[in-house]
């Protein structure tokens, strides 16, 4: 298969360089700088440095861009892609593109899925990509009424590039998990390091500090995009932590160290409960 | 010497253990109940189970326990602590137990050094103790006075049995920088994982979930002390916490992107100029 990847950056890259391995499809990379596609065609993470033509002959076409350049670069040049290729995104979030590319894919007779690689690293672009990215992390499918055979090619392909388990969703639930799991700890993270203490940290901090500011080191345009296109299930993410955060401290300010520590072990139970 | 060490749990167990890996001093475990002494005893990890009789002969004495039971312990068996015996605890908060040691240390003539290694796990007691788990962590050591020889001791101890580096500092600094570094990490786990959504993260979670929630796992009993006793500069640190939240929620519901990248940025350029 020829498989069409835009934008070469820490997930694109990924994808590539675990295509390379892990299969025997021919990569063709598309990148609006110069330098990631070089890099890449150097060290065989693609077979090509292709242009928007290279679209007309792509069985698969990857779209590993922010959100807004994915929904753009696709609406573009959708009359490039051909009617049997499946195109995937690997955006962060969902109810905000996946209605356009699903209508782009109607009108030019493409087929669309909607892809989350649960994997990611602190730091970005190609130089940041790696082959076994993927080993062992989840992959998001969100169908979007495609159908079940682009779906199911996807799942395979996935799977044979490392990622462990394979989650269908819709977009709404997609975007209120991820809400969660990903954009909160990365809000959190960046609250954090912004006390005045924090400059300061050094000897005085352990495992618990690495852990919760790790991601602050933040690519700020992508995720001030991720951010602003997942606004309610966010905001009310940062507003149930709040409330949360609250509730401790009011137990601590009262001196109720009872209801302190009853708010402190049905956390514990929670993640007990998930045998973690 | 002869280091006695009352409460044998992961602190506790694990100064003992280290200091049979790398030190030839004879170690005496004292602890309430009995398994986790026979468990030390039979793994090597303590030379004998002692009673507080044992104290008489301490060269150096090592606090494990919380830090209440650790003031209490001193109290009811200070006659019993030679006036060449050091004295360390390990406990997470400074202020509210210090000034009391260190009482008691003038009165009955032994030294008193306030240490608090920066090591630690989401899992407690002797079991979850290691030989190596002080191994290039940092150790803060709150002199409170105490005379430079004993200082001087106790600095040269912990580098030997792994630490990477020690940190001198006041009873109020420490407690300020642990609220920080260790406090508001747990605080915001167990908040953290209180949300609705929590038990549904699997296969919609990777890294930055594991990262922030590790130690909701939280010994609720041990850290309801430790937050009660540091209650002014933890429930600050919360509250910073919240404001910074609070602007990022506002800058994403009131659609201000330049406002969102700028404060991401910020964060983002607190860690770049840690070089983490």
């Amino acid at each position: 298969m020829n498989i069409v990847i835009s934008g070469l950056g820490i997930i694109g890259g990924s994808f590539a360089k675990a295509l390379k391995k892990y299969t025997d499809n021919y990569i063709i990379g598309i990148n609006r700088s110069r330098k990631p596609l070089q890099d890449a065609l150097e060290c065989g993470a693609i077979d090509e440095i292709g242009t928007v033509e290279s679209l007309k002959s792509a069985d698969i076409l990857i779209l590993g861009t922010f959100p807004e350049a994915a929904v753009n670069f696709v609406k573009n040049n959708a009359e490039l892609i051909p009617e049997n290729c499946i195109v995937i995104d690997s955006s962060g979030i969902k109810s905000e593109i996946c209605p356009e590319l699903v209508e782009l894919s109607h009108q030019y007779g493409f087929s669309f899925v909607g892809c989350h690689p649960m994997a990611g690293k602190e730091t970005n672009g190609f130089v940041s990509s790696e082959a076994d990215l993927f080993n062992n992390a989840s992959c998001i499918l969100v169908p979007c009424g495609a159908n079940k055979s682009a779906v199911s090619r996807i799942d395979t392909l996935v799977r044979k590039i490392g990622f462990g388990n394979v989650v269908y969703s819709t977009p709404e639930e997609h975007d209120r998990m991820i809400a969660f799991t990903s954009q909160l700890p990365h809000v959190i993270a960046c609250s954090y390091v912004m006390s005045p203490v924090c400059p300061k940290h050094n000897g005085f901090s352990a495992g618990s500090y690495k852990d919760v500011s790790r991601v602050a080191r933040i690519n700020e345009k992508l995720w001030a995009e991720l951010f602003m296109e997942n606004r309610e299930p966010l905001t009310e993410e940062i507003n149930i932590l709040i409330k949360h955060l609250e509730e401790i401290k009011n137990a601590i300010n009262t001196d109720n160290r009872q209801e302190l520590e009853h708010i402190l072990a049905k956390s514990r139970m929670v993640k007990e409960a998930l045998g973690e």
